[in-house]
């Protein structure tokens, strides 16, 4: 498949690398084409492997994946092209981190709203699933780095968007088992305002490689 | 010990019941003596049990547990009166639901702020411990209810405060290793916006009879 990755911080240099291997080929896009990190990125990651603009990323991928900073995810998107996310699975991971609120940061958008549910309203024809923001970006493409089973989030409104971000998360190694549907775009706040907790049990556990497991009562297990 | 309760809810009906159970003398308050839900609740719990208002349960309190409404606990916690508070543990296990929300609740205080720190503001004198608040009050009580390890988070700027807290939480069935000391009060934003997460959960769960396991590295266990 071609995919675009929009954003060229880890997160967006992990999971191209991650799409690359498994075969996809990917252009990543940032503001400019020939953006530092982006030709570095391309450099190590193989013939499969591209730069450009948002928008050169957006209109070369049958897919797209937003891994810019959530505050400015919808500004980035706009960049890429409304046209260009006509009708597209749009892959949202981001978080929205307040760059000016220091540590522990706080979110630019939490509690009645969400990045992801902005950037559905502001493309509508996009279908929109978000994943993956809940974990760091090497436990996003290598689940089995942690011991035992943890689970990963989908919220969209778009089944069959949700069932092909699904086959892709199961590509990085996520179990179907392992997969939870939240439900609707909506869900997406939890998923979001989870990074408030996250970044606390971050300072507990004192490394960013950790991820939760739901546990429930026995008798209510499949 | 004697312990004042204060909120007549499920939440304080239930850890009420746990801590007369567990042999302590537990006095039940509300906005006035003699309401309903605390007059059935004393019926029910034993001769340790007793209610009264906000200020006769923190009165007779050498430690108070917050279950109001985490939208009126500062208020409830102003009627049950700063002095009857002063140098004891405040166990606050609210959740700031805002009852205008609908369903999925928002939260009235998020992101930048949480109640436990709007207690400790308003009560500097008061030891006030966050716990308790990311599981249902069935599951607070009987850890056990659940299959497998699961956790329970305890925020506080008072290190022999949360050590009295995790003594009672050990009463109630929780193992020391499932205590996870998130950091100073501060860190109570987590646990109270995963309250966020946790409704979308429950959605996806289909019951509120959950919760959730840190899951590490298996060369970082301990």
């Amino acid at each position: 498949m071609r995919i675009g990755v929009l954003g060229t911080g880890i997160v967006g240099r992990t999971l191209g690398a991650k799409l690359v291997e498994l075969g996809h080929d990917v252009k990543m896009g940032s503001r400019q084409a020939g953006n530092e990190h982006a030709c570095e990125w391309v450099a190590a990651a193989g013939e499969r492997a591209s730069e450009g603009s948002f928008s050169d990323a957006a209109a070369f991928g049958e897919l797209v994946l937003n891994a810019t900073s959530g505050a400015a995810s919808v500004s980035a998107l706009t960049s890429a092209g409304d046209a260009h996310l006509d009708g597209k699975v749009l892959i949202d991971v981001s978080n929205p981190i307040d760059a000016q609120s220091g540590f522990p940061p706080a979110l630019t958008v939490c509690n009645t709203d969400s990045v992801a549910e902005q950037i559905q309203r502001a493309f509508p024809r996009a279908r929109v699933v978000k994943t993956l923001n809940t974990v760091t970006a090497a436990v996003m493409v290598n689940p089995a780095l942690l011991g035992g089973d943890h689970v990963i989030f989908v919220s969209g409104d778009d089944a069959a968007a949700k069932r092909q971000t699904t086959e892709i998360l199961e590509s990085f190694g996520w179990p179907d088992r392992d997969i939870v549907d939240l439900g609707d775009i909506s869900t997406a706040r939890g998923a979001e305002a989870y990074l408030l907790f996250w970044i606390r049990l971050y300072g507990a556990v004192g490394s960013p490689f950790f991820n939760i497991a739901v546990v429930r009562q026995p008798a209510a297990r499949s």
